[in-house]
């Protein structure tokens, strides 16, 4: 049995899974693939807090040029987009084939990073970078081949996922269940990435890469959180058959590719509104297989873990057959053209609050025929006693542009007296 | 650019959908993978039908032997376990890589034929033969490759999926939707290998062997269909928070594998209960991953033609590579004994009909008390006038030996009206 061997720089809490899954199930994997697997040395600044895996001392290095050197496959689990982006070039210049779980690195490097590899004939795999534990990266780049893809929409962060559940479950607000969140480490101290919708774009932008061929960077993607979803909107979306979720939005149309995160409103019988708690999902449609869906762990340490874990064993079995770069990343551009945000066309859901007064639904719904979006549902709820009252409208599909001509008319007229909340939907 | 040869013995729908697949989506194929995979050749007895697909009138032959000797990769669309058997013998032998979607087939003699592959040192994929479109065969076999696997369970079948959907949404009888099932085509005339179960414990042998690396064959599989699914179930089902849906089912417990073929009880709020209609799902969950679920249309030409096309270029990718037989299924019988079906634990459905008269329920409880069956609900609707009442209940786990003890003495009452209707409760 041929042995490759394996190099983690990054001991914390992926880095942790990783080794302890390499070691746990050793066996397994030689078992189902004819190779041995070994993890030989793993490096970290810190290499005396205790990981909750044991490994022989002597494995254990300060140095990632140790990992370089003795690995066949170097596994980079720091982060970041600096350090491990001149680690990763540094192993794949000296012949090193690299997994990583990096999305915010192969997002905005990606194009470099796979010259990089194919410059140098190894591979370079990510399978953990998007979806953690679901191997939706190799569905895509390989289940999927035969397929032109048409939309992906996934529920690609966790801890928003998870925000947005329990904001349903419990009627609680935005701020108070991200400050549990926090507490109970579903949310980090700092928590914009995830809550801004950052990490969904950066997943996003490598699904749309994969997908048509071409690194887009992170430029195109527009990029909306969840820190503006009010129960109020869950609440109504509700009424209407719909739940909120944070999607990451790609689509090729007319030979034209749009990569989008916002909240969307989806309809609460598609398997993507029941998709609870930290769990992501990603919907992959395609013209021959239809609709796919793929679900299972965003993120945690042996979720993760399987992923790198399965790249690590993808490519040590390349090596140990001799067949590197046998699927790999390739610039191929099947469609080069974004689409600008303003051309985007979805459907929307519109909440006015208004005052109550007569010709106030005249002169909003005026507004919107002038720019010719339809309307496909309205509620104004009975209320009493209220001088101001919520005005609820949903939209047929519209232009981006018109609808934001339109909202910005309607925000103007005497009788509305809020911003207009506006979320988009998306009928799956 | 290398070119690898395909030709397709069997002209029926899915073979019409993969060479359909291979014209249209050659182009994109040929960027993702660097390969030009080249349809070459298509056997069929019958090569004067409209397939729908337009191929030059010399690719077609009506002798298989033409396809093996000039295709590289020998694609199996023929079904059957007769013929079919034979060509793909013939072809490994010949040195050829095979492609098929024959699930009976590789249940039954799935060891026979993949020794015959490892002997000749080539490829046998299977991607269409579970699941249809849903690359589930390559998400165990690579993507989940670093976990134990602990449960699976799967929808496996669209034709019983889709019965007991619109059985549950429309309130209509089993017999009424199977005939309306039967005139849409989807349902065979002769729907026994649908609807007995037996071609979702095919696929479910299939799931098993891949999970613990040894073909189990069909003799340990305990199989059940849909026919005795009645309304008066479907709706006590509901009441109490439960779908049933058919699953193929498969857990490694202490040593020992089960696999069976049930209807089965499933939480609605889980995913699985919540897939309608021809749709396919499976649950996989691996020790590291926890619980994974691939969803997708598990039958129809397009969808098939999308996994079989996924093989076939997958195979090509390692011919090109010179890297066959990369990954294969290895006999290395992680996990060898099979448990007994008396054997399995399991909770229960349990309805009877009793006669209302005083001392039922304690009788009734009783026994299911001297087997050691804890109940977990009961349900016994009020009814008025009726000498004949329904009393409906759930257990915690108990051994299918203990259940079937219980049942034969609870039949045996004297104000036990019926054979009592039984199924089994998973909590996924």
């Amino acid at each position: 049995m041929k042995t490759v061997k394996i190099g983690i720089v990054g001991f914390g809490t992926v880095g942790a899974g990783a080794a302890a899954t390499l070691l746990a199930n050793h066996d397994v994997i030689a078992k189902r693939t004819g190779v041995n697997v070994e993890l030989v040395r793993i490096a970290d600044l810190d290499i005396t807090t205790d990981r909750g895996v044991t490994v022989p001392a002597d494995m254990l290095t300060t140095n990632a040029d140790d990992v370089i050197r003795e690995a066949d496959i170097v596994v980079e689990l720091v982060g970041g987009t600096t350090f491990a982006k001149t680690l990763i070039l540094k192993a794949l210049n000296a012949g090193k084939s690299v997994v990583t779980a990096n999305k915010a690195l192969l997002a905005k490097y990606g194009e470099e990073l796979f010259a990089a590899a194919a410059a140098n004939g190894v591979d370079l795999y990510y399978e953990a970078s998007v979806g953690g534990g679901i191997p939706v990266i190799k569905a895509l780049q390989e289940g999927l081949v035969a397929n032109r893809i048409q939309r992906i929409y996934g529920i690609l962060n966790g801890t928003c996922n998870y925000i947005l559940t329990r904001m349903e479950r419990e009627g609680a607000d935005f701020a108070d269940v991200l400050a549990d969140a926090q507490r109970l480490g579903y949310a980090e101290a700092e928590p914009s990435l995830d809550i801004d919708g950052f990490d969904t774009a950066h997943k996003a932008s490598i699904l749309a890469s994969l997908a048509f061929g071409r690194w887009y960077g992170m430029d195109p993607v527009s990029v909306e959180g969840i820190r503006n979803i009010s129960l109020t909107d869950l609440r109504y979306a509700d009424e209407l058959g719909y739940r909120i979720k944070l999607l990451g939005i790609i689509k090729a149309i007319n030979g034209s590719v749009e990569i989008r995160v916002h909240p969307t409103l989806v309809p609460k019988n598609a398997l993507l509104a029941n998709i609870s708690d930290v769990f992501n999902g990603v919907m992959v449609e395609g013209d021959m297989v239809g609709q796919t869906l793929f679900y299972g762990r965003g993120a945690g340490r042996n979720a993760t873990a399987s992923a790198v874990v399965a790249d690590i064993t993808d490519v040590a079995v390349n090596i140990a057959n001799g067949c590197p770069r046998r699927v790999t990343f390739r610039e191929n551009a099947q469609i080069t053209a974004v689409t600008a945000p303003g051309d985007v066309q979805s459907r929307y859901y519109i909440r006015l609050q208004v005052k109550d007064t007569p010709g106030v639904m005249a002169a909003v719904t005026n507004v919107l025929a002038g720019e010719n979006i339809s309307i496909s549902s309205l509620i104004q709820p009975e209320t009493t006693g209220n001088d101001v009252v919520p005005l609820v409208i949903l939209t047929h599909s519209a232009g981006e542009a018109q609808l934001r001509a339109a909202i910005k008319n309607i925000e103007a007229l005497p009788a509305v007296c809020e911003q207009a909340r506006i979320f988009r939907i998306e009928d799956l």
